[in-house]
């Protein structure tokens, strides 16, 4: 068998993203993460990965003018999400409601780049629209002069955002919208190999976001910080998970072996995000962490777990004010631009991906008349 | 780079099922699947991919009473259902039907044998369920007697079937029921891996085999004998379509290098089955079969290319009188047994399924200020 769960197999050939563990080094389209989450906006990030090369003026503007007339939803998407009862997991809700965009909205035929933009513009919405009906609001009128960005957060809280906030939730959305061959993005491509359609290729995509091995720890994070609650329990109860084996959130990825670039860039961001009424968390975050580096290296010597993504990106969502359950499906708004633009991708040159098992049961059992079977 | 396609990777062992192409065999659990579908109800093959055992009498009259009595759907996936249009593709609203079941069935925490229990049996209420709406028909009241195989054509037709009708669908069903790594249960794999809910697994399976390279083609066997009409127009209709390069549906499949064991079976079931308004069909079936295998080898000598499972599963489908468009759903109510029974042995066993990709873009570009930029 090869490397367990597939380590180190090499399942395509990529032009959208470098991912260099050992150099910390992530590259979107040949540029450097650091570079664009300086310098572009969510659009032109998008625009860069699903069409291979950086928008000039005029193309940047028909993008965003295309995504902001593709945001609003179908009457009868609305009822099916207001089918779902208030506690209902935003995930559940995202994977359900964007399956349901499949047969009501305009999604038939193969996966085309309007496909992939109208989906990205629709999952704001789709968050924001059952956020307001847990809360029991309705969903304010759609603003097309806002960006992506901004109208995901005027949906969400019914008041036009502050712009500090924006940048923020901006500058996620761009270090989040692409990375290689992670679990979701391959079952993306395994689905479009299929050649079936790009509802199904993003809808399974969610399904493995949700998985708490993959895009389901963001607010395990938060849930941390808040159960070790003050600066002086941090080493206790890091060194008493630790002595029980439990993995510490928010710490090691099987790629990196050096520090993450997008946690170094979250990291900065809520530090500038940072109010009077979050700067004891965010003091306590930053605590945590050095307490956690410290102790992962000397309970796992020589394993390199270094902060990954997840630990700042709960800050950093924390910040702009979107509640924990609403971590991971922000995840998914982003991650939707490279789940669209690998399975743009995969179809360029596709061949069905489908590896074999090993067989190791047994073989010949004789069939026994069964008494009694009806 | 691995073969593209991950082809000849080995991704997992298993104990589920064994395909051997070279001989022609497939097995379950170590039975040959000749013997099940010879012997064996879908119930008690389900039972047998689940447990890894075959019941005695009592177990299988609990799995039974278990499956008729998780056969209803609540209210509001009703609802879900019914905000489909009439014309919606069977597949998409299974997809977001299951997908509702997450949020609003009783499928939270992590897969366990009663969720797959529960999940199997609610499969075919959900296809009847939306078959009745745009029939514009109420469902007919449950009937806790019949068997799985029953009440699915019970509810599609709001009449009792025929003896004979339920006994070649159930040995469809058995014959579908799981087929070691393909691309659907893979995608189930993947996604398990993530430690993401069952629900997500079986979602994402569905995405996949709606995909024509997997299990999107049966219906269009039954396209491409209607196309063709009478036998004297099938060797020109085959010739023609192999002197474009066009794929003839239904026949060649990776995996098996001789006679598919299950095409063989559901030849002879297609043939107990036929009444006397088939019999023109089938004849039309079997001539097509003859012709096309015969210039399969003209055309591509050597390359082994059989009837596959998809050839005789549409005249059996068929012959039990369910329309084109359920075909497709009606594998993925039986090879949901697979995929949940492949979840499950994931899950005894995990490590997330991550391949690598390999970056062939640039490297190093430096971006450009861009004038205008909003």
């Amino acid at each position: 068998m090869s490397g367990k769960g597939l380590e180190g197999v090499i399942a395509a050939t990529t032009t959208l993203s470098l991912v260099d563990g050992n150099a910390g080094r992530l590259l979107y389209r040949g540029y450097a993460i650091g570079d664009l989450v300086a310098h572009a906006t969510f659009e032109e990030t998008a625009y860069l990965l699903w069409y291979g090369r950086l928008p000039d003026a005029g193309e940047l503007a028909r993008l965003r003018a295309q995504m902001a007339d593709q945001r609003d939803l179908p009457e009868s998407i609305q009822q099916i999400i207001q089918a779902h009862p208030m506690e209902a997991d935003p995930m559940d809700v995202l994977r359900t409601t964007v399956s349901a965009l499949g047969s009501i909205g305009d999604f038939t035929g193969p996966p085309s780049i309007q496909q992939v933009i109208s989906l990205t513009a629709k999952i704001p919405t789709i968050l924001a629209a059952f956020h307001r009906h847990r809360q029991g609001q309705p969903m304010p009128a759609s603003r097309p002069d806002l960006s992506h960005t901004a109208h995901y957060l005027y949906l969400l809280n019914g008041a036009e955002p502050a712009p500090g906030h924006v940048r923020a939730l901006d500058a996620y959305l761009v270090l989040t919208a692409d990375h290689s061959m992670n679990a979701s993005t391959f079952t993306a491509r395994v689905i479009a190999s299929t050649l079936s359609d790009l509802v199904s290729c993003v809808v399974g995509a969610i399904g493995a976001l949700k998985g708490p091995l993959h895009g389901g720890a963001p607010a395990k994070v938060a849930e941390m910080l808040e159960a070790i609650g003050t600066a002086d329990q941090a080493e206790p109860w890091l060194r008493a998970a630790l002595e029980r084996g439990d993995r510490i959130m928010g710490f090691g990825h099987r790629a990196y072996k050096t520090a993450d670039p997008r946690s170094v860039a979250l990291r900065k961001l809520a530090d500038e995000l940072s109010s009077a009424q979050d700067a004891a968390w965010l003091a306590l975050a930053h605590h945590v962490e050095d307490v956690a580096l410290r102790l992962l290296e000397e309970y796992k010597p020589g394993h390199r777990l270094y902060t990954n993504v997840e630990f700042y990106a709960a800050a950093v969502l924390r910040g702009v004010g979107l509640p924990a359950d609403l971590y991971t499906p922000t995840f998914a708004a982003s991650r939707t631009v490279g789940w669209t633009a690998h399975v743009l991708e995969q179809l360029r040159d596709n061949r069905l991906i489908r590896p074999a098992a090993e067989y190791i049961g047994p073989s010949d059992l004789v069939y026994p008349a069964l008494a009694g079977r009806a």
